[in-house]
């Protein structure tokens, strides 16, 4: 416990800065630090090799988690411990752990290959779609995440969590100007569109080098996007529903590319 | 405004009757009640027929939404108007619209048609999974959805949100004793399982009559459930996640019953 210095006010800087972390993406991108909460997600940080800048444990969790607590203070560079009633005020959780962890953003790599298979999304606003893309997308071996740098946050709470980890491992490659970025990766670019006219992805013999393109939850893709992509494809529904929800588009899109 | 009663205080027995049907199943069952929360929501329940026993709106929401609450009011047996600040204490979300009703849960049919293609769940515990799972059933024609009685509330608030109103309108039947009613069904069923000696989804010729098997989220399926289905089926994965979430395996399992 020696290593673990003491915080009991509610004052304290280093609170303030997790409450920061923890709502606002500017402050995340201030600091270039993302906020690790659970035994679980610090985990599996750990095993990708994600330094901890800080950690952060509640007096119960410190003797609870007391391995794993030993295992992240050995990758954290600053420890600290906290009463249970304050560790509650920096929780993204309503029953936390008692555990955070403060990290760097990993730096993004924004090399496609061009033999990959990728999956990419314009606009996407909210970041548990985002995770559980990622998690689909890990579990059926798509090369990497292609985003629009106005999407949801990849390292909010929300995406960090439902992504169960995955979005440590996986590729991501964000652009700012997104449709010119796809037009000129080499890749063959397919838009998802909701339109019974498109060509069914079904009729779509996928080959390595493509990327299958997924829009706003609202409002779908671009029509700049939609025009400088290869093809227009579309899931063809049968029933009264407007349309799939998001993350059920890129399930379908990514299960049809990779299969 | 005539026909809408007032209420302004919190010890109102309809404020905790609200409030008890938006957090407790048990309330549900006992009054054999349900909250629809937002116009949206409201919107397709009137269209599906569903009668509203009480509307509850916020002074806010009266004036804001005039033409919508109209159309609820002539679909309600009793109206009541809440201060803004009461109405708060009622809702499920965090920027409530200011609109609730309260409608009795439909009766369910447990008939299944021999020639249906249907998604049945097994112990599923999270309500917006099952929402999700009624979107993606609804958008891709699938005749129903089939439940065990252990899995989560499909008239929860989170279940109805998440469904985008198809719970309303997809045909659900619940089983107590869940894979020997599914045997007796008269439809080939098919478990979903992670096992990569089971044979790939992929190389099932998906017929009418037919039912694929989704389990819980941690735990899959029950071993009686595996023994007593007709085939077992597996989504390959590739990658190095787990598991698929369970909205994802269903929504790439009825995909693929359903092209």
């Amino acid at each position: 416990m020696e290593n673990f210095k003491k915080i009991t006010s509610k004052d304290n800087s280093l609170i303030k800065l997790v409450c920061a972390l923890q709502s606002s993406r500017k402050a995340r991108l201030e600091h270039n630090l993302f906020v690790l909460e659970g035994v679980r997600i610090c985990d599996d940080a750990c095993s990708c090799e994600i330094r901890f800048d800080k950690l952060i444990i509640s007096e119960t969790a410190f003797s609870k988690y007391e391995s794993a607590v030993k295992s992240f203070e050995k990758n954290s560079n600053e420890c600290y411990l906290l009463p249970d009633s304050l560790f509650k005020k920096i929780s993204d959780t309503t029953s936390p752990q008692g555990i955070i962890a403060l990290a760097s953003m990993p730096k993004m790599n924004n090399t496609i290959n061009k033999n990959g298979r990728y999956i990419a999304l314009e606009n996407l606003a909210d970041p548990s779609n985002l995770g559980a893309i990622s998690r689909t997308a890990e579990a059926l071996g798509v090369s990497g995440i292609i985003l629009s740098s106005d999407s949801c946050d990849p390292y909010s709470p929300k995406s960090i969590r439902a992504s169960m980890g995955t979005l440590f491992r996986m590729p991501l490659i964000i652009f700012d100007d997104f449709s010119k970025a796809i037009s000129e990766s080499g890749l063959k670019s397919f838009a998802c569109v909701v339109d019974k006219n498109a060509k069914s992805i079904t009729e779509v013999s996928f080959e390595n080098g493509s990327v299958v393109i997924i829009g706003n939850e609202a409002n779908g893709l671009t029509e700049k996007t939609k025009q400088t992509a290869n093809e227009q494809i579309t899931i063809k529904m049968s029933g009264k529903a407007e349309s799939l929800n998001a993350a059920t588009a890129a399930a379908i899109s990514i299960w049809e590319m990779m299969k």
